[in-house]
Parts: structure tokens; sequence; C-alpha cells
């Protein structure tokens, strides 16, 4: 599969975000000229404003607004930050240069811009995601975290210094990490059917091991727990771009359903944002029955994982029978069970009976 | 700079840790035919047996032993355990498949070798290294984390399916994960002339965008947090395979300190292995000093963080005089800063300004 289109995804990700600063820019400049104190608007993130989206599939921000004005000393403070931000992440899209939380928050320093603390910052730079409707890796700004990737799929970077340089995801078998110059690649050809996202980077080695991407001509992606933004967007690249169907597998726990949740609408604190949910993510397991059927070695479900299913049954999300279902059995049978407890059968038993099983599902959905 | 032997390190490796595990079952088999229990001695490792050896510079077992034997009926279940995990290690590197410490625990249960809990069999792990003087990577048992390495360097594989296919390692400016297959990799060729350990990822990629790598013709390696003893191990071969020196930049706190220190000289609980370490590396900040030297944005230290300080002051390695001064630099000023803190000087200043002074140093060391 090989794809044509005028503009690569990261040059028209940059146009975008480029576009919105200026516009961003351009509001507070009209208000001085007018004689105005320049403010701005933008979608309140409160508890009470975030709502499921039965369409999108996914937690959206409702019609409650915050205003930030220059008018009102209380804002000035927060409007400075804000402004301040946003010029700081045009320098970094300008300069093809790529930030961490961390890192915004020390570099305000160097603008006399005061921040309290790392977690004062980081909201800021929410704010500023609510306000441009963009996630802060499309302004360049990373998490420390990294997950991988592995398969039978050449890509062609776009960031500076590797423009049009190509790199075939087979060629380390302990995997490629997934920072921001993954994140912006052009997919260049693949032969691959399908992508399989994993928790745990023992199984995806395993994977890679007993031959899943050639067997199944899988694309293998190594969230590492929970997957990063930059991991969760290249998902849904590969399933938009690509038209390859994202299963998912994780350990039989309300922690393990809930990645797989994740990946496929989103997370409440990303009420704010697309692009970053694949909805036609397929669950693959390890599923609470699957401990029965398959007779895992299982161990109790502790308080803090019985209290968790419970959260998650209140979640609009989980009322679709699949989930309603697995969560109603982790309550009934109070077992949770990890992908390596497929080893009790032989290391290669996941790979040979078990995935099998799953991928069939994954083709006819 | 290129290397000829006849034999790549992996094979090594793999000839060693079988003719080990064979002399363990001839042991047996042995007091078997004499009609003996079969017992088994091996090093303790209470932490009354471990001690400092300062020509080593690392921590290493005393002469204190345990034994097991099969005739003693407390010793059966461990003994047995013991034999076992030789046995299914010895099936791993047979077969050359790697493994996890999750993966071994409920491995067990397909041979109704039974383990109380993953804490166990991990114990028994620790034993078998005991045992034969060789780390569990050795016998392909592996831990989930993973760090990166990138620079100008070539590498050829010895893993299965990827048997002499080279890679360049700069291939993938987001990093290349250190996995089974980087850790046994042979190393080709490369212009390089030092390795710099940087404990965040945020800021190896940030060394990358600033083409450290080129500039300084550095290997560079994000160790994520404190690295895992895969990562350790290939630190140490780049070194005494490739006469590398190794530069380590760390946060400057006690937990960044103890980064560069188990680099160099390892950690307790692996007084019983060799090879793990890197006793010429250098550790080269950021410093408590550095702080007020490089004006830094800081933090107070926290109780634990003093804690911590204290504990490292009575560790006989922090004697040295650099690291015995920076332990009172902290004490005194009560300060600490992180990597990303020269973000206060803009982005690029980390590279042009406090990394040329380091270089200096490693290159003087």
């Amino acid at each position: 599969m090989s794809k044509q289109k005028s503009k690569t995804t990261a040059e028209a990700r940059k146009d975008k975000v480029e576009k919105l600063l200026n516009e961003l820019g351009h509001r507070v400049y009209d208000d001085l000229e007018s004689s105005k104190f320049p403010s701005l608007s933008f979608a309140s993130r409160s508890v009470s404003n975030i709502v499921y989206d039965k369409k999108l599939q996914q937690f959206v921000l409702g019609s409650g607004t915050v205003k930030r004005s220059a008018g009102n000393i209380k804002h000035i403070r927060p409007f400075t930050q804000l402004l301040w931000l946003a010029y700081f992440s045009r320098k970094l899209v300008d300069e093809k240069k790529t930030s961490t939380l961390r890192d915004v928050y020390y570099s305000a320093q160097a603008f006399d811009v005061e921040f309290m603390d790392q977690a004062e910052s980081d909201e800021l730079i929410t704010d500023l995601e609510v306000l441009l409707g963009s996630a802060r890796e499309e302004f360049n700004v990373y998490p420390e975290e990294r997950s991988a990737i592995f398969g039978n799929m050449t890509i062609e970077y776009t960031v500076p210094g590797y423009e049009g340089k190509k790199l075939d995801l087979s060629a380390h078998p302990d995997g490629m990490m997934i920072g921001p110059a993954m994140t912006t690649a052009e997919f260049a050809d693949t032969d691959a059917e399908m992508v399989l996202a994993i928790e745990k980077g023992g199984l995806f080695t395993r994977f890679i091991e007993e031959k899943v991407h050639e067997k199944y001509k899988a694309i293998l992606i190594n969230t590492a727990g929970q997957p990063p933004r930059a991991t969760r967007y290249l998902l849904r690249r590969l399933h938009s771009e690509m038209k390859l169907p994202i299963g998912i597998l994780c350990d039989a726990d309300p922690w393990g359903a809930h990645i797989a949740m994740v990946i496929k609408s989103g997370s409440a604190n990303a009420a704010h944002l697309r692009d970053l949910t694949t909805p036609s993510g397929v669950w693959l397991g390890v599923w609470a029955s699957d401990i029965q059927k398959y007779k895992l070695p299982s161990d109790p479900l502790t308080e803090i994982d019985i209290k968790r299913v419970y959260e998650l049954k209140s979640d609009p999300r989980y009322k679709e029978k699949l989930w309603h279902d697995e969560l109603d059995t982790f309550l009934k049978n109070k077992r949770k069970s990890e992908q390596e407890a497929f080893s009790r059968y032989g290391l290669s038993y996941i790979v040979d009976t078990y995935l099998p099983d799953k991928i069939q599902l994954l083709k006819s959905n």
C-alpha cells in the first residue's frame, strides 16, 4: 500500500498550527489597536463541562467557557503566561525544535515569565491546547515517555536533517522508539494487514521472536502501559491513512481494559482534543472471560482493582455489551491475569493458539 | 574503528553459559551416580556477606556460602526450583529465545514447579546468577524496561533471523530500543570518540536535534532513569571493546548522582556479578556545584532527598573527593536542579555552553 498527496502530514500539521497561532496573535493585536483590553475565551475543562459524545465515541467539552482578559487584574497572570506560551510554541514550530513539558516550565524563566511550579505550566499548556484545538505534540511539546514500533513498513522522515530519508521498521528487532521523528514521518510503503498494540515490552519482543509480523502481516506496537499521546496519534494515523485495523492486547485486569478503551476513545482529560482516538480499534483481550476459557493462572483482584471496575462501570463507554459483560465477569470471578500467564503453556502458546483466535475476531470486526 | 575476532561476543557468551549449565547438570548426575544426595553451594547474598572491593571498585560477595541439598527436606523445594530454572534457562539459550522475569514465573507452572509468587521466582533467578556467576541476561532472561541508543555506529546482529544484518544507529532520530538484539550485537564500525549516557528522554532528543552526535562525535544513550542492566552491559562493552570514554549526565540530585555511580560501579544487589560496571565512566554532572556555577533554577531538597544524601555518604564509593564534595554541597545549599533547568537560558544553551566544559573534563580524564 502506498499513498500520494501534495503535502506531507507533518507539513499540513505545521501549517495548521502556525495559522492558528498567527490568528491568536492577530486577535490580541486587533483588540489592542481598537483600544480594547485583549481577552481570550475558550471551553472550560471543569469536570461539569466534560460530556460523552456518542457519535464521536469520546468525551468532549460542553458549552461552558472561561475567559482570560488583560482588563481583569486577576487574569493578567494566566493571560500573560498563555500569550508567552503561544509565542514560545510558535518559535518551536518555526525552528522545528521539540521540547518537553518540563522544558517549557524552565524556558519561561528565560523570559521572566513566572510559573509557580510545573503543574501550573502544564495547566497552561492544556489551556493552549483548548484554545487552538490542537494537541501539544502539534506545537512540538512532547512528554518523556516513549513506546516502540516494529514491522514490515517503510517510513519517510520529515524532521530536519532527515527529510526524505527512509527507514524500514523491521530493521531493528528490539523496536524503534516512537518520538517526534516517528510521529511526524510519512508512511511510505507496507504489506501489513493489521496493527497489534501490545501493553508490555516482554510480549512485544516475544511476538517479534515468534515472527508475528510475518505470520500475520502485523505491525507491532509496544504501548509500554498506557500509551503516550504520540503513540495514540500514530495508531490513529495507521488506521486512517493506511486503512489498517487496530487490535489491542492488554492484561486481563481493569487497568488493561482501560488501556484498550483509551486507544479507542481517549481519556476524559483529553476531552478538548480530537485525532487521538481510534474508535474502530478492537479490544482483543486478554478478557476476563479468557481467564476461564484458556485456564490461565490468575490472581485475586485487589480492593483497588475492584474499586476500579466499579468506576469503569459508571463510564458511558463501558455500556456496550462486550465491555459491560467483561466488567461483570471481573466482578463475578474476582480474578485477574497477565499476558505473560500464557507462558504456563509454553512460550509460543500465545502466538500459536491464542493469537489466531483473536486475529479472526479482528478480521471479522 | 573496527575489530576482528574468531567468535562474536554473543557466541562466546552463549558457549560460556551453556558450558556452565552443563557442568551444573553433571555435578547433580555425578552425585546421583555415586549414591549421594545432590547438593549445590554458592555465595550467600545476605547483607553481611556484601563487601566493597576497592580494586574492582564495586560491591562483591564475601566468603559466606549457602547450601541447597536434596538430602535436607527443607531444601528440597528451593533445590528443585533451582534445577528446573537451570533446565529452563538451558532451553532458552539453546532455542535462542528470550524471556522476562514474569514469564519465568508463569513458565514454571507448565512443569508443575511451584513458586508462591514472582518475588520467589525472581529470588531463585538471582540464586542461579550467583551459582553460574552470570547475569540473567546471559541466560536470556530480560526485564521489561528498555532504554535507547543513537549515534554514528554500525552494529551487526547475532540474533536469529538477523545474523549478519547490519544497522546504522543514526538511522532513526528517536533512538533504537536497547533490548536483547542490541545487547548481543557486534559493534562493526564507528567514528565516535565518546559515549554520553543521559538520564532523560527529553534531553536525549534535544541532543539529537542539536547534532551532539556530529559536533562531538558522541554515541548517545537514553538511560531512562536508572539504566536497566542490559544497558549497563552495553555501556561496558562500548568502553572495553571500542575504547570509548563514557560520560554520564544526570539531574543534580542524589538520585541522579547515584545513576552515575551505578553505571560506574554497580549496585549492592548485583554484588554477585561482574561485567555490568564501567569504573572509568565519568560523572559529568549536573553536579550540586553546577547549580551555583551556572545559576540554574533549583528546588529545595526534600526530607527524602536529604536522607538519601546521608545514605550515599555512608557508601564507600562516595569517599572519593569529587563525590564527597558534591554530596557536601547538596547538604550545604539544600538545593537540587534538573537537566532541563538549562532551558532557562534557551533550548540550545546546554549544548552550546555547558556540554563543551564537560566534554573537556571527559577528554582529560
